[in-house]
């Protein structure tokens, strides 16, 4: 506690709440300029962001961090101009603020507009990658929001770092530098103390693992939007055309395992599983997928492929590992996915029309394909430009959330002297 | 805890749960054919609700309940018609679901449609208004939602009587009847539990007193809307038309003080203070409004005006009591209202076209009026037929939430093979 009676981060969360008030009325040219501003100067003080960068990476190894999370923390001359590069591409985006989403002339004559207005201020949680310290900032910025930063400890001195040049830069294009702030605390308290900052943060958004989200929902009295967590199933209907079933298959499991949108489950209508599961294994074994299967699975590929078990059937393994069910129609596939989705992308590979518009309007999830890979669930392949993270919570945003995501509204009346009878 | 390893609470949700999924698919004709059938139950049953509601009365009057409350609590024939009404008008409003709000095909030839789809199951707390059991309830089953409401203790004879009704009007419908589902226990730690049944809620919405909303607010894992309090302002510019002002303050302060969108504290331009100051005590004298003030206020209004306190100044009343302050500025009002208002609706009158554009952009609220009364924050004032509350937050719905606000979308994508590269 310091002598306001605040603790230190209560005492920057004011401060950043004091930036937004400003940033919240900037104009699109005031951010516009601002994020030109912080990609210049990433570029111009790049050695500085190495040197950080060099201290976290000698950290994790010490450490004995994995290769793959070391590779994830990594910044590189190439990665920071990339960095800069998605900053310039979110300038071009059109301003998601100042819209008018709605509007009448009431019987009583007040002309009520709804315009589209920052949410204010955004808390953001991640893990060790330093690039979304950048990437988050600067898109809650262009949507007029101040934004309050905790990444993963591993890139403390990266983050701050990279959060010092962009609060400069916010000053130097005449706006408040708290507009951008770090919590340099990395401790767990800390981040639950985050996760209560209620008349600070309009939102906070985690962005990571299972584990991180499910202790933000946990302990998070302000409001949340959940990110990420990908159960996806691929549906093959017996009309499927199971060339292009191979192909989806494949590129939805093997083309990145390692993101949300990736397909965990298959699931094969009986008629087709004896015909298209030799030609898909023979695709996914090129990749070295492993298999996890029903013991109709098992009778088809035979005894070297492992029962799957409720628990793979549960899990997001983010991997080269997929699971497959024989099933008996398409009921029996919605009530697998009804019970293990956790309402990401789901998929359906059909030909026959009636079975595709049934699947679209009984799943529940943010996205639903039809003869398409679930790999699509993506802000920039869904035309935002850019995104902050995959909804799969039904409030507010739902699927890839991009600038107007980052949005609120405010009704706005103008009268001339309207009493209510 | 049962033999399936779950509370009673959990139990009953499970179901409402398995009732959404029917609901949250049903056809616009079977959700109004099930709210008329509401609406012929109410009335057909009159008797029955009216003898529960005795209970409730009598017990309240024996608990030495306010007679304000128990005129809240208390059903008759004429409120039971308009109950019933209210569901007839309902029926009437355009269907929210299914309309297509975004949409485009990619460039790779997927054709992308956001589709407006129910939030799922919306949980409702409220407090001892037992009309509320049925409008909440059926706004949620026309925007396809199942629902599981929990009401305060005084109403619950009430409660269980209007619950049964509509359940067993949904099964006339041909719906599940578990789609509208009352939570029988009354206590405290259910009502912390309903608050933290993540993975049955999908959105909880509590409808009361700053109390309840504080309650739920610190204790909700699942995501909150919050609605309700306001601690409503209005300036008066220095040229403001001061006939104007006084019919606009008169009706924001007394044509309703006990609700959320009456005005609580006006600010006072110091150049027309003492003008419009004795008018305006005219005015609301004819009310029994008493006034506490600034020392700008008593100076013109004299020592019978109690003084305003910080406390005063943060209080919203609900009541007849009107705050006021003379300031030098609108600087000085904005910096005033930024500091106390809840965000709802605020209000400035003036002539000077600079200031009320200024005043629109600066004021962060629901609701920004010129020249009106802030009393028109309403569901129904805005045309949206009817509302669930009005939300003080800005994720998902901001201002009155009609029908629209109790909705989500999802994402269908139609392929013919796509896969990403």
């Amino acid at each position: 506690m310091t002598n306001t009676g605040l603790t230190p981060l209560e005492t920057l969360a004011a401060k950043v709440k004091e930036a937004a008030k400003v940033l919240n009325i900037a104009s699109a040219q005031e951010r516009n300029n601002a994020i030109e501003r912080i990609a210049a100067n990433l570029l111009s003080h790049e050695e500085e962001i190495l040197a950080a960068n060099k201290k976290d990476i000698a950290t994790a190894k010490e450490n004995g961090i994995a290769p793959a999370m070391i590779d994830r923390l990594a910044l590189t001359s190439e990665r920071i101009a990339a960095i800069a590069a998605a900053c310039r591409q979110v300038i071009t985006l059109p301003d998601p603020l100042g819209k008018v989403d709605f509007g009448a002339t009431l019987p009583n004559g007040l002309e009520m507009t709804r315009v589209k207005v920052p949410l204010g201020v955004i808390g953001i949680i991640y893990e060790a990658r330093p690039n979304v310290t950048v990437d988050a900032a600067v898109l809650c910025l262009k949507a007029g929001n101040a934004c309050l930063l905790k990444g993963g400890k591993e890139a403390l001195h990266s983050n701050m770092t990279l959060a010092k040049i962009m609060a400069d830069a916010l000053r130097e294009a005449g706006l408040p530098a708290h507009g951008i702030a770090l919590v340099e605390d990395t401790s767990r308290e800390t981040a639950t103390q985050m996760m209560r900052l209620n008349g600070y943060l309009d939102v906070l958004i985690p962005r990571g693992g299972a584990g991180l989200i499910r202790a933000v929902v946990a302990n998070a009295t302000v409001p949340v939007i959940e990110t990420g967590v990908g159960n996806c199933h691929i549906y093959v209907d017996e009309t499927a055309d199971l060339a292009m079933a191979v192909d989806i298959i494949d590129n939805a499991k093997t083309s990145r395992p390692s993101v949300c949108n990736a397909v965990e489950t298959i699931l094969l209508h009986e008629n087709i599983a004896g015909e298209l599961l030799p030609k898909l294994k023979e695709r996914l074994d090129q990749h070295q997928v492993t298999w996890r299967g029903c013991p109709r699975t098992q009778a088809i590929l035979g005894e070297e492929i492992a029962t799957a078990t409720e628990e793979d059937y549960a899990t997001e393994y983010n991997d080269y590992i997929i699971c497959c069910k024989v099933v008996q129609d398409m009921e029996e596939a919605l009530m697998h996915i009804d019970r293990y989705s956790t309402r990401h992308s789901e998929a359906i590979i059909t030909e026959d029309y009636a079975k595709g518009q049934e699947f679209t309007r009984r799943i529940d999830a943010a996205a639903v394909y039809i003869n398409a890979s679930t790999r699509f669930t993506d802000g920039g392949e869904f035309g935002f430009g850019a995104e902050i993270g995959i909804s799969t919570q039904k409030l507010h945003a739902r699927g890839p959330m991009g600038l107007d995501q980052l949005t609120s509204w405010k009704y706005i009346l103008r009268g001339n002297g309207q009493i209510r009878k």
